[in-house]
């Protein structure tokens, strides 16, 4: 089986790429630089593609920040904590939009490219903090748009579309890529790291990875800025 | 209404973006440079834009020939005619691997963006030449997918796609494209242009335009390649 695996460089798709390789995938990594400030995830993205022993790994521009609308694509500040606004819609200002549409409509484009089986993206939705793309009830339903959309579904070989991590927490994800040896020294999760590439412990991803270790009984090999240093023992 | 229209410069996406306009819509046009051979359409695309005194015009550059696998995308010769192996899928070798898929996803971040009620895009599908992802049954799930994974799905105001021009002939597109005053001048169809921007006159999307401007009963202003130049009288 040949796989394309949406590879951000962080904790979720690293540990989805180990589990596809477990399967026994020949794994085709899929990176895409969107204009986020945290340039430092696709230097880890690299060195986990060679842990992994990728066939391939393809690092994809977009400049999605062109279009504005999040504060993970502009330069304004992440915010910690919810404003009023996303507590009502439940859809927090770091949403992306339509992020997974987008990543995975260019991983079915590659997919059919190198005429792999399956598509392998790591959302998860227990952890999901309000992205309306990371629902079960989505990525069915874009898969059965990329079965009639594509050669391979027309063909009577549709690609499929895996989320392995969709129903898991954040530690059982963690106790996941432990068991399967997974270097979380290399993912990296941080919304706002430090110039020097510290996750700064406090935005939303950072509290829920830290959360994550703790539950899972662990300690994060990852550094942490001063004030967050200390979160996770 | 806000409208996104897919516009890549040629006479399909043109027409389709007149008939948005037609209906009251304020435009937000967005090209897709996707490593395609003739950039020639970005020009024409930007001179549309502005006889369509669209509100925005966006033009996002997207490396797809990175990943391989199409003859429009590609390096090498774009075929005259149709290959056994083609005969044989239905799919011509012209056919980018997920196109449609992958420009819808990208509206569809534009549109959450800008808060447009709508994507227009230029498929059509009885001048469809084997391209899965221009059928109807794709495009509405395509749309259904849109109203699971966006913001304003979740809100209750999903974003609708239209795509006026799927069930008429390239000559009826041609007589929308006359009523509502399109400059078909500024449109650009040829897979294959000369080195001089002249348009071959042979390929598959040639011969479908120059036979229906002749269905239509009227004269291509675009010039052809000296083979070609006649073929519309």
């Amino acid at each position: 089986m040949k796989a394309v695996v949406l590879a951000s460089g962080g904790l979720d798709s690293t540990v989805t790429a180990a589990m596809a390789r477990e399967e026994g995938a020949t794994l085709y990594l899929l990176t895409i630089m969107y204009g986020q400030r945290h340039q430092i995830e696709i230097q880890r993205a690299q060195a986990i593609a060679t842990w992994l022993q990728a066939a391939e790994h393809k690092i994809l521009k977009l400049a999605l920040h062109e279009f504005g609308g999040s504060a993970l694509t502009g330069q304004g500040d992440v915010p910690k904590h919810r404003s009023n606004q996303e507590r009502e819609t439940g859809i927090p200002s770091t949403y992306v939009p339509a992020r997974n549409t987008v990543f995975l409509s260019l991983a079915l484009a590659y997919a059919e490219v190198v005429d792999a089986d399956a598509i392998f993206i790591g959302a998860n939705v227990l952890d999901y903090s309000g992205y309306p793309d990371c629902r079960p009830e989505f990525l069915q339903t874009f898969e059965a748009a990329a079965r009639l959309g594509t050669k391979r579904g027309v063909n009577g070989k549709p690609i499929k579309i895996h989320a392995p991590l969709l129903l898991l927490s954040k530690a059982e994800i963690i106790q996941k890529g432990q068991a399967l040896g997974v270097p979380f020294e290399c993912t990296h999760s941080c919304y706002d790291p430090l110039d020097d590439g510290l996750a700064c412990g406090r935005c939303d991803s950072c509290v829920i990875r830290l959360k994550g270790f703790r539950d899972a009984g662990c300690q994060d090999p990852v550094p942490y800025a001063a004030d967050g240093s200390n979160l996770s023992t």
